[in-house]
């Protein structure tokens, strides 16, 4: 369910008998010909859909995340890590606070990942109750990964693997096709102009777009990987 | 137009005729019976509304913001200000550099409202070009009080000027009637655990409730005047 | 008393039976004709007046504040805001751990007033025992504001409502007459170099000066608000 | 000059053919049965006096240091070091900004001397124009010290050496006669907690008092040696 | 060549024919019976075996890393996030700012890795001239990870895939034989407190230790890997 | 005892019969023809030396420290005031939380210095159990600076006093003879700029070198005077 569609009554209700709740995490950045949302609106759905029939509250997707190469393409926003760090610390001081024992954070963006280092931090310091914090980039979770590597092993940003009927916007034609991809590597280490020089139109390659009804094989992978890791995957208890 | 509604290159074709764009922020917080979402779901939603048939693209909502009065109700979420005002820096100095201009916060919380101090210094530093940032509360700029204020003078926290069909939740029945209000003075010194037990059910007193016809009238004021705002509201332009 | 004419006994003797305190906040920064300590002087002399038959101890005025539209005009003072309020903090925090419980900022400049959200975060976390901070700007709380009134509806920065006997400086020959109000709304946006352009004389409009009986009225009106304040203001006690 | 005598149209003036400027710094801290302003008092007085000859303007005195060993002594106040470096940054990048070149620190506080480092870092990296910033401490720089060692070589926190006419309270007797003197090493390791135990009225011993007539001997080498340093002391010009 | 085996003037002579630097990152912190410095050891002895033929030199190993969950073994130490990441971004500035292009960060320990969201963002924003930085753990970088693979697949904190001639201490008898691993998932979300239960001796599990002859075999390629990174892993050049 | 030369299980052993360790705190900088180490090369070694026979752990040296006006020549290294004081104060939160009480900041380099600011509001924070913290600039103390004294008073930076064995590099032919001693005043006040203007190969003046039997003596008197510092130095217990 998502916390916004409940009162704090609510919450306070549920936590009566449960204490997991979710914190999708996003990204506003350019994906090609794709919605410049396409990392938060991922995020958050896979979030929602694999929350809800387990009545878990699934918290309003944060929009904004580490992008920092991106931002020579305009609508693309970034914080940088000192801020990106502290609002995280900031939510999970309130839920903790709050009585919030089990924490997963789902991940839409590779750049934000480096927050598991403050994640690591907050969880190592908590000693009275103990607190669980989960981060789980579902894309490229193994299970999901092992879906769309059925269709093809090069899945890049801004391709076919994030091109669902969801992240695709109105007034823009998708190339057919495909284009070479860019390596990992390179990508890792240009700047923000550099970047938008290697791709100028913000895919990095391989085919940018699959027939639905695979895409839809992908999502369900996701879907069922994040209710399973809600349901069991829980370390501490 | 919602901006997650584009792919950058549309942004980019946008940035050639217009420099406008604004930026709902809301907040997580407990308003009584309505939704813990209800300050993040107003101020995205008028915004989106007003901007519509001008074009402007809208970011996706901030949906955290400063409360730290109200971690005491569970589903609240609060950012210290050491962290808010470096994330609203941050999208500033992203926004400024990919050529935006004239950038409209449109805020739905008053506990966000002394990000305004950094707002001012952002633009005081700002030399060339410059750069304008106008932070609009809507539920209390003049036409939208106006409006409310045919209704009733009591206009607080968590009752009837924030009872929308769009903030209500499902299994939660709202009281009829009202109850006393809390001074906006005591409200305003309150710890989190005074407040909790200042204001049982988080509303703030006053009415709980009006017909939707008048929210509506309440409503398309906030609209209208979003809009004049996003036309008209320039100074240095 | 002024805390400066005190020594640490006589404060720990003064906690056994009061935990008030005051700490003006002030702003060096162009007030036009005026004295760059305008604000600094005002907040810290109407502090002084208003406590002293009350015998609360009034700190140092802390003389620089957050003006960064004014750092063009030489001799204007600025913090950063990040700054500003880690210094509000510390501050608040050594007078909870003495023992001070109630505690008033009377403040005389219109940009620190963001610090609010400081101040809010502050004593929203403090549990046990309680505190509570006002933060009072002088200079257009209720009672003072009409008193100005009576004379003119225009009270803009470096103009009459600020020229008193003693923000007057040796040198200065103050302009007889007015000159066109500046829009606030305009002001709230320039950037330092803009805002140097729009007002070449610092002063933002309306009368230069008035007679010195007027602004007696004006003077009284304010020291009777800030000793109100610490004597019935307080609103948990 | 006091800065706060000026109006900023004076300082523009000063700017254009003098670029000097002193602020003075001090601190609210326990001076035994001295004011708790001592040091922030001695540093202003000292500064104001010595500059006036010159036309040199003094900023107001900044009345708050880092003394967090003294926070125990009720009325004491403390900034955190990673607060008060960031003042004295956003200061000097202020006074840098309006043409200032020659920047003078009079300090009054021994606890306040390791924001040299944050000077330190500041002049080396201003490149074009370069600017000189001296701090200096008044009231053990050769000239002071040696005067006062006439007298007596145990010169300490809270005794004779802080003892002016000007730092004296109402109400409050100063002892006769002298204490033995705390170790400074000793002073340099307590907590605030030990600190009030090992100094129970604040002085950290010798002497609590001399000859005013003594007091002016030192006082005149303050001020003829911060004079100096004002004509004399600039070492890039 | 270590950069401490050099002055200033071999390296301004060095930086007239090549720009690359190797920054050694490693952590001092519990690893079973073996050295608290194993990381910084492992860090600084590989890079520069590697980087001795090339002629590169390599910074002093950077001792304190992020380690947070093994505070409680004494003797480990760690820095905080939000410490670490100015750290790394107060080198990488001034290595810039001499004329290095290619700078690798060799690391030794795990829970540094998120550092590489802060060099993401340095790297990004770096327009002019473009710098290039690399960061490798190089215990798990493919060739090295394989060359241990070959032995064992069960490669964990404190046990023998660290255990070199010049990481085990005087004093301390290694055990002989393994112990069950502990699981990677369940490492990520311990406490501080809750590791220290779960890893009575610190070590990880799998075997204790293996014949220098493997480990020797697992070093050499471990300073194969680092050397061909310097010479052929530059992407940008 | 190096504590890179124990395991964990060695310091807890320790830690039951002693509760002191030192941290060695150097810089990377300049030091003319002698070794960009030298600070941290000197301020290891004479903290080790000093405490084999005493048996008390020594931190590896932290090799990076504040020396903002050396990093015009290339290879010297800076960290900022502000990231500094957060290394260290990291490192004695997790000192204090592992039991040890006595901790001896070893220091090599005077920019170094104002560290102690923020040492001394660490300890004056910790009330219990209460923890002694000393910082000692090994070179300058009263015993070794005298030792030196006996040779020449002149004893500057990158000259004779900081040239031995262990400092020296190969490949560097050290002048002989001396050159005029740069002022200690100016050396203060220049910009990174003018300092490499200003000491064109770095050394601050006099003698280049001396015997080696002559910085014997002083060395031997360096190291008795940390080793007495260890021994008799703290002044709580």
């Amino acid at each position: 369910m998502r916390l916004h569609d409940r009162n704090w009554m609510q919450i306070e209700e549920y936590l009566k008998h449960d204490d997991r709740i979710v914190l999708p995490v996003g990204s506003t950045e350019q994906h090609g010909y794709l919605s410049l949302g396409t990392d938060a609106i991922l995020a958050g759905r896979v979030a929602e859909e694999a929350a809800e029939p387990l009545g878990i509250p699934v918290l309003p997707t944060l929009p904004f995340g580490m992008a920092p190469y991106f931002t020579t393409y305009p609508g693309s926003m970034s914080l940088r890590m000192s801020t990106y760090i502290e609002v995280i610390r900031d939510l999970l001081d309130v839920l903790a606070g709050q009585g919030f024992r089990r924490i997963a954070l789902v991940n839409g963006h590779g750049g934000n990942a480096p927050v598991t280092g403050l994640i690591r931090e907050w969880t190592s310091a908590h000693r009275e109750p103990s607190v669980e914090v989960l981060f789980h980039s579902w894309y490229n979770a193994p299970q999901t990964a092992a879906a769309a590597s059925r269709f093809s092993e090069v899945q890049l940003h801004g391709a076919w693997v994030e091109n669902f009927a969801w992240t695709r916007v109105e007034g823009a034609t998708i190339p057919e096709g495909s284009k070479p991809p860019m390596s990992r590597a390179l990508a890792g280490v240009l700047s923000a102009a550099e970047m938008r020089e290697a791709a100028p139109d913000g895919s990095h390659g391989g085919d940018y777009g699959r027939p639905d009804a695979d895409m839809q094989q992908v999502w369900d992978a996701g879907v069922r990987e994040v209710r399973d890791l809600l349901e069991n995957g829980w370390m501490k208890s």
